[in-house]
Parts: C-alpha cells; structure tokens; sequence
C-alpha cells in the first residue's frame, strides 16, 4: 500500500499548489490535496491533465496508479449534513490509498433508531470512522454497539459553546466507550489514512 | 407547592450547618442540605430531632409538612454508578417539593439498548432530569427519543481531558436535540428544583 | 401539539436552504429556517409561496396549519436592544408551536424599577425566557423575583473578555437562584421550543 | 493618611509572618496581614503585643497610630455569606486607613427588594466595594441604582463552573453599568485600600 | 455633573444610531457614541447638526450643554501608539462629563525614564486613566510611582499569546501595587465615566 | 478474543472495589481494576483469590481465562520514567486480551539516537502505543520513523504550563505526521483496548 | 551592535507606516518594518529611496550602514514550509543587526533522518532559532541533538486544536530538554533579536 | 563546562530519588536535584556522602569537580520574596555549571527606584535571569534597561486570576521590550542552565 503524498489546501495560492502538486506527482503516483475550492482545482489541472476535483470533500487527488482492487473494511459515518465534507475527506483518503470505503452520511444520535437499522453494515467492517459535529457523542453510541476500533473526528460544526469544535473533541476524548481515538477538529484526511493503516 | 429553603453544605462547618437549619426549619416546613456528610447529619441532629439523613444523596432534609398525595410526572435518568449522588439529589428534591420521582440509574450510551428498554417509561413523564459526567451524552440522546422538556445535568465524575466536568458541561449545551438545558455542573438541587417547577 | 422542522441556517447556501426547505415543507406543516438573511428569503420562496420571513428574528417560517387558538404562558424577556433577534427567535419558534408569546424587551439590570413594573406580568407567565448578552445577570435577577421555570438564553452580544458569549453564559449556568437552566449561546430557537414543551 | 504595610498570609509560616510583621512594625504604625488562621495570630502576638486578630476577615492588624477621626463614605456590600470574609478584609483595610465603614452583608440578587430597602443608605456613600461570588452580578445591579464608584470584587465562591471565581469576574468585567471596576478574585485588600483613596 | 447618554457603535447601522441618537439627544444635552467609523459620523450630521466627530478616539458626540468650567484631575495615559484610540476614547468622556483631562500617550514600560520625567505631573493628579495593551504592564508600574487611583485598561492590541487582550487584562487583575483597578478590555469609555464619577 | 469487563478505580472505596469485582468475575473471566494503591488489593484478594496486583500499572486482574497462544504485535513505548505507570496500564489491558506486548521505556525525544536504535523493533509491530508527559512530541517522533498506526496517550506528567496533560494532548492532536490518534490523558487502559481490536 | 529600530506593521496604514519609517530614518540607520504587504512597501519606498523589501519575510528594512563584516554563529531552522516567513523574519533580522544567518528550512520531526544529516551544521552554531507551528516539537528534538541555547519560536500554523499556535506554544514551553526558551507565537523579529545579542 | 544531570523531584520517593542520583553519581561529577524537601535529602545523603541540600533553592546537588575558577556575567533578579525558592533554583543551577552568579533579590515593579539604582550592576552582566510571580512584569521592565539577553520566568506565585501562573507567562510572552525569552513557570533550573549555555 503506497501512501498519497499530501498538502493541506488552506493559506496557499493556487499556483502554489499547482507548483508543488506538479513536483509530488513527478515522484508519487498518490497526491491529495485537501480543503480547496474547486477555482484551485482550475489552475492545478492545467499543470496535471489526471489530476480530479472530488467537490464534497473539496480535495484534488492525482491517481496514476489506479489500484485494481479495493480492499473491504472501512465504513465512515457521520451525523449531520454539514460533516458531510470532513467524512468524504476522510472516504476519499482512505480509497486513495487502495480501500472500498463504506458510507452511512444520515445517523444522528438524535435518532438513535436509524443508527440500529445500520447495525449489520457497522458490525462487518474493521474500522469505523464516525465524524460529528455540535456535541459529538456520535462515535460514543457507534463505539457502545461494536467492537471494532473507532476513530472519532470532531468537526468545527455547531455555534456558540461549541469553540469551534472543541466541545465535541473534549466529547470524543472522554467517551465512556472503549475503542474509540480521535484526531485533529476537522482532519478527516488522517481518519482516513488511520484507517487505511488499521485495515492492512 | 412551598420551595424548601435550601444550604449549600459544602465550606460550612457541622455546627454552623445546625444554626442555620434550626433558624430556617423555625419558619418554613421544608429544609435541604446539599453535599454534607454524615458527620455533619450527627450534629445537626441533636438540634433539629427530625431531620433526615440520605447517605446517597449526601444531603440532611427537615419535612414537617409531609405532602399527603405526591404528584406524579418526573423521571431522574442517570448514566453511571459514579453520577448517582447528583442524581439522587434531584431525586430528593423534587420529592421534598411533592413530587413522586421515578428513577432509571442503568442506563448509558455505551448500551443504548438498555435505555431502549426503558422507552415506555421515558414517554410517560412530564419532565426528565437526566444526569451525566465523562463525555455527558446521555441528555442528547434521550432528548431524541421524547417530546419532554430534558434539564440536563453534567457531573464532575471524569478524569483528563473532562477538566472536572467541564466536556460534559459543553456536550449538553450543544446537543443536537432541541428540548435539552442545562443546570452548572453537579448542580442536582437545581435540576430537581427546576423540574417540580415544570411538573406543576 | 406538531413540533416544526428545523433548519439552522448558518454555512448554507441559499439554494440549498431552498431545496431543504421545499421537502421539509413536502411532509410537515411547520418549518423553520433560522439566522438567514432576507436575501436567502427571497430564493426561498420561489420555491415556497407561502413562505414569511421575520426581519428581526432572521427567520423564514413555513406554516401551512395555522393554530386556531394559541397557547398563553409564555413570555420572553430581553435586556439591550442588540439581544432582541435572539429573543424574537425565541418568541417566534414557540408561536410557531401553537403559543400566543408575550414579550418585554425594555428590561435591563442596570435599570432594575423597570423590571420591577412588569412584575405582575411576569408573575402570570407559566414560563419565562430571558435573554441577555454582556454580563448576563437578567435571568437571575427575573428569577429571583418569580416561581416560574425561567430558561436562560446567553448571547454574544459584548466586547473583549465577554469571548463572544463565555461570559454570560458562565453567569446564568452559576445563577445563585433556583428555577433556571441554560441553553447555548445565541440558542433562540432552543430556548422557545422548549418553552413550547413546558408549557403544553 | 498614611497607607499600611501589608503581607500576603498564604504560603508563608507564622514564624515567617511574625518576623516579618516584627520588622515592618518597627517602621510603620500601620501593619496588616491577610487571609491567616488564628493559629497564626498565636505566633505573632507573642513578638508584637498590640497586635489585633479579626477572626471574620481572618486578618491580623497592628496599628499603633489609632485614627481619632474616621472619614465616612465607604460602603461595603456583599451577597452570600460566604463571601463575608472577603468584604470584610476589604472593610477591615479602610478602616485601618482611617475610615469609617458601613457594611450591608444581607443583600444579593435573588432578593432585589432586599437591595431596594437599602437605597438610601447606598446613594449617601462616596465610594461603594460590592462582593460577590457564583455569577458575581451583584456589581451590576447595585451600579445601576447609584451614581457613584463601584468597586467589585469577585470571590471564589462557588462550584462547578464558577471556575474559582472566573465567572464572577468576567460577569463584573461585562458589567452594562457604567461606573464599575473590578479587582483580583477574593481582593478584599485591594478593593479596601482602592476605596480609601478614592475618599480621600 | 451629567452623564451622558451612551451608544456602543458596533454592531448598528449609520442609520440605526442616527434615529438612535436623535431620540437621545431629544431630552439628554450630551450623547456619546463609541467606536464608530467617519462614514457612520456623516450619516449622523444629516440628522443632528451639532454632532462632532473625533478621529482618533472614532467617536460621535452631542454636547448642547458646553460646561463652562472644567474641573482638572484626571490624567490619562498609554504606553504603545496603537492604544491611543482607546486612551482618547476614555479622555473623551470624562471631558464630556465636565473635566480637563491631561495626556501622556509617549510612555511605555519598556522606557521607565520617560516615565519618571512625567513623575510631578503623574503626582498632581486625582485620578489615573492607564491605558496599555501587549504585556499590560504600565499600570503597575504607574501606581507603584503614586498613591493615586489607577483605572487600568486593558487594550487588545498585541498578537500571537496576548490573546486580544487577555494577557493585559490577567496583568492589571494580577498588579502587585494596590491602588489599581480594572475595566473591560478597549473599554476606554468604562474607564473615563468612572474617573469623573472619582473626580467629582 | 473476550474483552475484560473494567472497573474505574478513584473515587471508590475498597470495599465497593471488591464487591464490583467478586460481583463482575462471576460472569467474566477477565475483570481489571485501574489505577488502584496495593491497599486496596488487600481487600479484593480477600474475596477473590486469583486476583493479582501489578503494582507498577497500579492495577488488579483477575483472569480465569488463560490465553494459551498469546498473539505478538503491539508495542509499548514511553519517554520518562514518570509516564512508566500510565505505558504498564496500556500493556498490562493488551495483554490481558490475549496479546503479548513488547516494551521499551527508554526512549525519548531529548535523545532521538536511542529511539533510532530501536527501529528494526518498532518497524515489526502492528500497532504501537506511544505515551508521553510534558511536551508530548514523542508519537510524532514515532510516528515519522514509521507506517503503523500510533496511539498516542498524553501523560499527566509535567508541571507548570502543562496544565496536567493539556500540553501533551494538544501536541498529539496536532501531530504534522499521519497515522496518529489520541487517547484521553493517562488513559493507559484505553489505549491498550484499541490496541488490542486493531491488533486482532 | 547597532539595534535596529522596529515597527510592527499589522494595524497600521502604509502612509502612516512611511511616515514612522521616514522619521526613524532619520536618526538611526536601521529600521525594520515587519509583517507588511508589498503594497505596503511601493507607499514606503516614495518616502525613503534605500528601503529594501523581503518578500518571504514580508518585511522592510532600512540599512544605511552596512555592516562590512557579518559574524557567523546563528542558524534558523524552521519544520514546515508554512513556517517560513517566520524564520526569515528572524534570520532577516539577525542579519540586519549584523551577523551571517545560515538557513535550513526543509527539516522536521515527522522526518527525522535529514534532521540528523544536518547534525555538524547545527553543532558549529552559537545560537540556534527552530521555527514550528502545529504540534511545535522541532525544538525539543534539536535541543536533544546539540548544547546550544535553542530559542524556540511556535506559529499560528495549524488548524483545529492548534489553536492559532497554542499548542504549538505550551508544547515548546514544557521541553524536556534544557536549553530550550520561547518567544510569542510568529515572534520572528524577537528570535532573531535575542539570538544577535546571544551571539555577540 | 559539563552539564549536570538532572532529577525533578516532585512525584518521586526519597528512597527513589537516592537510588537515581546514586546512579548517575557514579558516572556524572555533577548532579542536580530539584524542589525536594530537607527530609528527602536526609536519605539521599545516607547513600552519597558528598550530597548537599540548599533550603533556600529546595535542591540537592553533588558536585565532585568543583570548579577552581567560576566564571562571571550571570545576574539573577527578581521581585517578591516567594519567588526566591525558583530564583535560587536558577542560581543553583548556573553555579553548579561553572558560574559565578549574582543576585538582587529586592526589586519589584511597584517601586522601580531600586530597580534604577541597580543599574550598573545590571549593565555588567552578560546574561539576565528575570524571576517574578503575580502579574510577572519584571523582565519586561528589567529589558527595557539594558541590552542583555533577559531570560524571563514566571512563577505559580499569585492567587485568583494568577491562575497559577498562567497570567505572568503570558505577560512575558507578550512582551514590548525585544530581547526577553520565557521559560515554564517555576522552571528555574531551565533558567538557569541556558544561562550558563549563554555565558560561555
């Protein structure tokens, strides 16, 4: 499993990722390029014909080295419509680097019934990426009805007391459920590459 | 519905704890002490002769207007063992003020089934106090499942990264569940308070 | 009593607050989007015709079974004229709830006879919300004066170490007063909605 | 007026603090030393024999210089009675520096008619010290009835997220009364000896 | 002494504090509008044409009732460039309410000497407005040179760990000189209608 | 692979241990009690028999369950002798799920040489625990040298702006190098948990 | 060693800046505007012809007495490429006060090895300025390698729990390695002032 | 020079500490411990005979190789009398390197005349070690004076919005006076052993 060079999109002009994706992808066949619009994306293809904008997860991926096979096991989760670009950073990562990524972008703990109706789907895969905003006791229920790891990833989602994310880390670090870890507010790309290591 | 006239415990000593008890009970028939120790139960005792000791709870009440028909209507959810103390303070102080309290103490996210189990129960009050510490998710999650006011409370019980209460504190108030406030941290007195209010 | 669909506006497009609300509007007769700007109204109800919008409290509403007969009981409360679009949504998602919503937005601590004149009207409240931004210190000083639930809505309204709300939200979680509870910062619609469900 | 020497009591043994006072004294007819058990007094009193113990302010005073007329306009409020130990350190101080000192320990926001009563004697004082801790709001509601400096200390009375004191003063910080500054959490010193100069 | 009437800028529309100020100056002879752009100050003329603006302290005023003698005392000083807005902010209004007010806007602590050369003037004075943002040390420093009340003014000038002005306010909060008290940060107003309130 | 039913240790008396204990172990074979002083062994043992201290994770176990065949891969690294406690915690929980842990304590960034020393070690294992006080960089370090997944568990070890392990925590969450996830601090037990699933 | 004048650029309007250069310029043959736009210089260089701007650095500098001999001693290490217009602001003002700066900015901790490969150079420095944002443990790591004093500079870069350079700041302050001191977050200017004076 | 090896005291037993510095007395001729009482010397001198305990500093040290010549240009300052146990730990530390350090314990900011009249001894040192507690404003004035590297420490020295140090840390990261460098809170032996780097 080749690992996708990576370059964190936000403070960087457009003809600077364009310059350095060009200089990775001479060397790698896996760039990603997280958090930019789809105007960078513009100029890059200009410099890397294969280069693809993924609009959701607001990323750039070059793939030379399309993988034949997908390996099974990753299923990302999130709660709230606005997650919804962390999660797809975090699948796209993850089936970048050679995954069949799983998704279930409509559970919220403020339905935990929904949630059940997945419970087969959840209970077959080997590692669950739960990403929540607002409050984030998302990945606490998934975690409490698996026993799969859980890699929690806060988003900066939600207003006032929730700091900008911080209320649904602190959420995720406490949790009363074992098997769960978490990464950085909002870095899906490293959910999904964790993943991708985990389901090796 | 008479309020009790309430003593913080906690930063008094024993003997000063009696003298206030023994001035209030003389003009009001209900009397609560929060967060003492038995210890103190002994002192205050010898002046008030029909105080009460409530080893869970910690607190001292004084009830010499014993309610003859207790109003049904509050339920007191809790998560962990550790939480109990908060919660059985509300308990009591609702049921001080003339209620009748249900308790569910079993009940936590990392088994969300228990508290399905529970459901009926839930949808049949008027008001839920539900109480939690570590990533505090419970309220959210009961919130989702009931059209009830939920005064949710955040306990002190954690470690790390739960700054003595605080990530529970945050959680509850950016839940995701409409229905949901929240009362300071450890605060069952106030909760319980609060839910008489409603229930009346 | 038919609970309104939400839709918390903030980080959404026009176009997509259009098409959310079109297919909540398909299913429910009460929909609610809150903190838009008018401009976001007038994509909005191309879509919805009857659609309102409510310049104060930043909200477009969709209510297709209008309430014969409103609820009274509640009354919310606002100290500065700055808090006065939280407090309006807060007034306008309990109406939306069947509630007829009694309002006082001339109150302030730093001019405590005024609150005083009102007395009697908030004594007659079943509820009371109170909204203030800065020091936060309204809802205890109300509560100190009725017996009546009183739900704290902090805002972030204020300037330096009020850090966007911190301060006042601290303040009412540590109310010396019983009878009050918190919801989040800026949380208009939390705290009516559960005004709505209290005062069923 | 001559200002008095002043020691900071915690941290330091009472041989330390005697000998301290011992050779402030020898200098200075004006010696105080706060926040210190009796125990300590025991030490020092045996070096300086005209020492006083206070044991409500738990401070200790040597003043050999007795003011034969105190200058009045000090008032000092507080709310809770925990917080008394504070306003009196800040009282204790002014009239060491040659005040006379009117107290008001029974007033706080949950009772404003209490506060209301008292308006006479509060509008006749140059300079008012306001103690409070939990939401601290006292500062605010007290300025609003006077036209007169305000002086606020915020206690470390309180629990959960009162945080030792920060919600108190960030409340008295956001105060919307015009008129109020703010010293350290429990600086009843420095409100004492801030008032003083004020009505000189 | 009047006080004035008071308008916090921010926030408001240029038409918003028109009508606002209009209605004030109706039946208050002085109003003060803070931190408020020149743009806003051209709105406001069309609406009451003996307004003023003054650049550097971004303030509107209205003063119909031109005291003809003002009372000296009150000195106001800053340490960087940057917190001259605030320091003239403050100046501002305590001539406003009827004083003559000194600056000294060239002190800093990183040049004790300059300060020392301003010692006799320093001493002259009833009262200290010190306005200081980064370290937020100058007040300190200033009240260990006088025995004169300090009102210390936090500014949020500074960057990286000053946390908009966070730092300066703990430095003020935590002074080892007594005599020094604190008001909000940038809150220049606060601290210049609390110097007269001292300086009458 | 059973997971052991685990029991929290502060915050409860021996006794209440014990019962827990006795009460779990009759339907597990593999109970574990953390952070818990040999005393409190003392009392368990005399319920239950096979129940064994390791007094440098500072925990009990009861395992009736023997694992025969212990699976190799994961590794327990920690920088100071102080964190030493915390690493024990997260090995002895592994190795109580049936996996057989390597070790190696030795290692911390202050001496990257001896870190290197170790990689042929580090490159074999399937996962790695890193735990690590006061700065925390250790994981990152790791993490560079390596393509396995690490979980990072921050130490309360430190002093000053350490802040108990906020420090560690926050420099884990930001690690620049991919492949990392955090656990709560001092969170041994967790860490080894997750350990254990991915090592499956 | 001449020190350079300094002005810090953010907040203040290009005339303005040309108008404080101009007037330093005049008296002293260093100036060194920081953090400013090339916009900012084209109004400057009107003003004073022999202004010089360094557009990595983002800075300005006056030098009209150029040092004819530079000494050796300071190097400027820097983790990330977004970290570099800090480390040029350092190395930019170290130069500027007379020393020769070498540079090497492609090391990191997640890259170990080319950290190593630079080892001689690092051991030949008197002084070393290591520049890193995110989890900022690059200092600690260096330190480890050398016995030089290491001045520690953490940046804004990051994102999520970085909190504008927070952590990179705490992680920095808590070093296990002697040696190590730490200026504000993007305090370029202060490293590389205090690294001229070390290297004197 | 040789380094010492270091021990932190705290959290470790004095039948630990002893066995420790044994160890790294038989290979190292100089050793350090810090913040340990006089009764944890009382063991470790039972194991090395040639141990030394310094009350003041609250450190043991071993040294076999006394230096014959020590060599100048290390001042040690700071502010109030609790801050003396870290400045000696700071001391300590140099003179055990090689140094020959000198100390002024009797300046503070709040009388800035005894700093001034020590100027010239100030002047005369290579390398400055600033200590202070409270609002920690000493090395900013301290640098202000002279052209030295100032290493600044702040102390846990303060109470209420001290919060434990946190306020005098910031100050000093904060600081206007170019040339100051911050290490952790109470971290006078960080202090002083980059000191001695300097000084060589």
């Amino acid at each position: 499993m080749a690992s996708p060079e990576v370059v964190f999109g936000p403070g960087k002009t457009a003809e600077q990722i364009a310059l350095i994706v060009e200089r990775l992808a001479s060397s790698s066949d896996k760039v990603l390029v997280t958090k930019v619009a789809e105007e960078c994306f513009d100029t890059v293809c200009q410099h890397i014909h294969d280069a693809e904008y993924h609009p959701v997860a607001r990323a750039i991926t070059v793939n030379t080295a399309k993988d034949t096979v997908l390996r099974p096991g990753i299923m990302v989760l999130s709660g709230g419509t606005a997650d919804i670009p962390v999660a797809e950073e975090a699948a796209l990562t993850a089936e970048l680097m050679g995954n069949e990524v799983e998704r279930s972008y409509d559970v919220g703990i403020a339905g935990v019934h929904r949630l059940l109706d997945n419970l087969p789907r959840l209970r077959q895969a080997n590692v669950l990426v739960v990403v929540a905003g607002m409050e984030g006791a998302l990945p606490s229920v998934v975690s409490g009805l698996v026993s799969t790891p859980v890699i929690a990833v806060p988003t900066s989602i939600g207003y006032g007391a929730s700091f900008s994310g911080l209320a649904a880390l602190l959420t995720m670090l406490n949790s009363c459920s074992a098997g769960v870890s978490v990464v950085n507010i909002d870095n899906g790309f490293g959910a999904g590459y964790l993943a991708a290591l985990i389901n090796r």
